[in-house]
């Protein structure tokens, strides 16, 4: 049960209704009447709860399980508890996030715009806002409807952000157009200078940076990320991309629809993210590379060149997963037949 | 001597006093008279301060130092200058390290709401706390007593902290507990949403994260790290674990007590490190792994499986310290020898 | 052309002042009447803008643009677009820099302090600065001339900052000395205590860190960057250096003049780096090392040992960029065998 100081959880439901919102199929329809009260990890879950499971891992959780339902493939549904219900779907985990959601709805934006905001009069404000103490909302900035703006943040002159959408406490924009329903988390600091000289013995001059971030629909970003605007053309994150905390993207950088990339990495200059790739955490990617639709890489990978799209790639530098994987291997046994040797 | 700007010496003590704190032995007690002013390193220290040895790299500043004492280990007293007292003692930083704090204590609290602070009518603020300009603290927050609050610093509504501990300028908690006596520096942010998704081609789905961020007594959190809340079971931080700048910590990612995490380490979700484990600068951990008691990872390691107890480890992906050793030489001769059938 | 909302184009002047400006030497001179508007990229430059070829990759871009003038170096001009105006030179990134920053100059300081700052009676503000609105400046700092604070910034007691820097917004400062011309982006935090403790398994102990942070003239530091204060000697920052976002310096560290620090690399404490040293994206450096000037560190390079002056090194443990690319080589030889003989 979650710590009801922090979460108000939106009361029981039938389980009828939580099959028909998931489109899981509920194997024995006489449990449509159950009643659910809440989500639960496997381990944890009770008689009212209901769980998932996604992880042959966890299958044991599974089968000891006191959960009253539970999301499972097909597969597993021989290996249940006896009492439990179960809700049979080829993707358990968005089952759970899904019912989840209805359990701990996002909580609804309460229109109020604090008076210890500083709101520039040039400034327009979308109706139902809720801007906290101490932000700093700039010349002509434009927010829309039902934005929450966090306490502290500051949104530089000229920024847009589209309605829905969530700017953390303690976050800063400039030169930046966000989109729709869009979550900027806490401290995130978007469109300041890339880092742009031109290096010189004499001192090294700092290039103007005239371009933009521009960032798409329901775009999430997380705490402590740093986005630079782009010289001239824009850095653009498309629709959909999720990108965790303590990222640093370069100026020019494009990333497409449905990115996600893992904490920690780093994306330099103008380098291009295809659609759907996936980064794992403490990656870093040279400048002016491609990396294709649908890629993924390992994490830690040191990537300098391109990426074809779909490919799995690992290592620094970064190589196909499986020759990331002969090297690994070769590698020790390099190491045990020269411990051998010295023996 | 320490710029009297930024920090305020408590006076001139007497050896004997400072022997009687530390547990070290004078070796000369009539040197116990002798008054010492402050602390200095080796090589700055005059006749008036004390420093230390505790690197056998630093022997030379020792013998020439003109220091009036020094904390070091035994085998180094025929080593030094004739008119240096010496105080004989297993741990010289440790004593060194109280010794400073007794020259420049901890500066005490001074009781002081501001009136630019924002704070809920239904908080509770404990006697003799500090509230920055700026700071906003929310609906049924719960601070001990004589914390510090810094300006601009963000509590959102539920938060907990325990008495003595210090919330640096510009940091952000919310679903969280904090402990007594921790010290959570500048720019920090703690309790944001994990990176929680269900993937899919049809827009990643957000699930809920319904936990909370525990953090233990006497912990030290640096700048610009993040720690996301669990996804219902907690994100838990134990006592007296030391985190430095930019450290990004997963959810549900348990820490033992003891532990030293040094920068820019991430740490993925589910992962344990155990009490008294030290993870280097730059490490990375995939998620739901066990890090034993009394660990080491060598800087930037890349751990993707267990690591037993006390183990040391290091490489990307991490293998034994010895057996990283031993590729990194494997390494070194091989490209060295297709260097000598090259030419 | 750049985005009216964020930038201001200060209006067109004609090719031989923009020659004059830089050193650039027209080929034609006739083409000196010719009026610029704006600079932009070469694949996105129209007749009245002017541009630059720095880079081999993009002579196609430059042999099919339309700008009307274009930074070159000698040996392309005769693959030019027959009516584009050619401004040779050595450096014609340089020289883009310096009319870039014609058409759009460093936005001028507004000298105004807002009434939502904060600002303690003893500091004290120089002539024509700007400061917004929740930022805090606390006793006896002191801010030179024309200098920017931003809003939400936080400069803690005694700090000094010389005229004509800019802090970004939700920037915290304290035990520091700041030079002149400064840039510190959004959300930098420096002058906190650095990692410090006396290891024990009866609890770390917290060795007090007595230095300042020292950063000289001319200095850039990026978004989210953190420097940690000295220990008793004093972290340090030369003249002209450049540090990109999310980068951690350790206490007493020590960086010497015009160097160059990429994106989110770690200097552990005490470590010096000389002068001009260019140090790429997430390297980690250990402590007590020396970096000699002009040193070149590859992205990610894990550096353990110290580095001569102007060597290029890269790989963790880092060698010589040539040993590098030779171990590089050998490990994929290595798999590759492995490969074939598995087959």
């Amino acid at each position: 049960m979650a710590d009801s100081r922090f979460f108000a959880n939106s009361g029981a439901r039938r389980l009828a209704d939580i099959a028909a919102l998931t489109g899981a199929t509920l194997i024995n329809p006489a449990h449509g009447k159950r009643e659910i009260g809440d989500v639960a990890p496997l381990d944890r879950a009770a008689s009212h709860e209901i769980s998932f499971l996604d992880n042959a891992k966890y299958v044991r959780s599974f089968t000891e399980s006191n959960a009253g339902a539970c999301f499972i493939r097909e597969k597993y549904k021989d290996q249940a508890p006896p009492d439990m219900a179960l809700l049979v779907t080829d993707d358990p985990y968005r089952c759970y996030a899904l019912t989840a959601q209805q359990f701990y709805p996002f909580v609804p934006v309460v229109a109020e715009i604090s008076p210890r905001a500083v709101i520039d009069p040039t400034a327009t404000i979308g109706e139902g806002c809720s801007i906290g103490p101490g932000a700093f909302i700039g010349k002509q900035v434009v927010v829309g409807e039902k934005c929450i703006i966090g306490p502290n943040a500051v949104l530089h002159d000229g920024v847009e952000v589209g309605r829905d959408s969530r700017i953390g406490a303690l976050s800063s924009l400039s030169h930046a157009v966000i989109g729709m329903r869009c979550i900027i988390h806490r401290g995130v600091h978007i469109g300041q200078d890339g880092f742009g000289f031109a290096l010189s013995r004499d001192g090294h001059v700092k290039v103007p940076q005239l371009g933009r971030v521009v960032v798409g629909n329901d775009v999430e970003i997380g705490a402590g990320t740093c986005i630079d605007r782009g010289t001239g053309p824009d850095t653009m994150i498309g629709d959909g991309t999720k990108i965790d905390n303590l990222v640093q993207i370069g100026h020019n950088v494009q990333i497409g629809r449905g990115a996600v990339i893992v904490a920690q990495t780093g994306i330099a200059g103008s380098t291009r993210i295809g659609d759907g790739a996936v980064l794992g955490g403490q990656c870093g990617i040279a400048g002016h590379l491609t990396i294709g639709p649908g890629a993924k890489l390992a994490a830690q990978a040191g990537v300098m060149n391109d990426i074809p799209a779909g490919a799995a790639f690992g290592g620094s530098p970064a190589v196909s997963a499986k020759d990331w994987h002969r090297q690994n291997i070769a590698i020790r046994n390099l190491a045990e037949r020269s411990r051998h040797h010295n023996e």
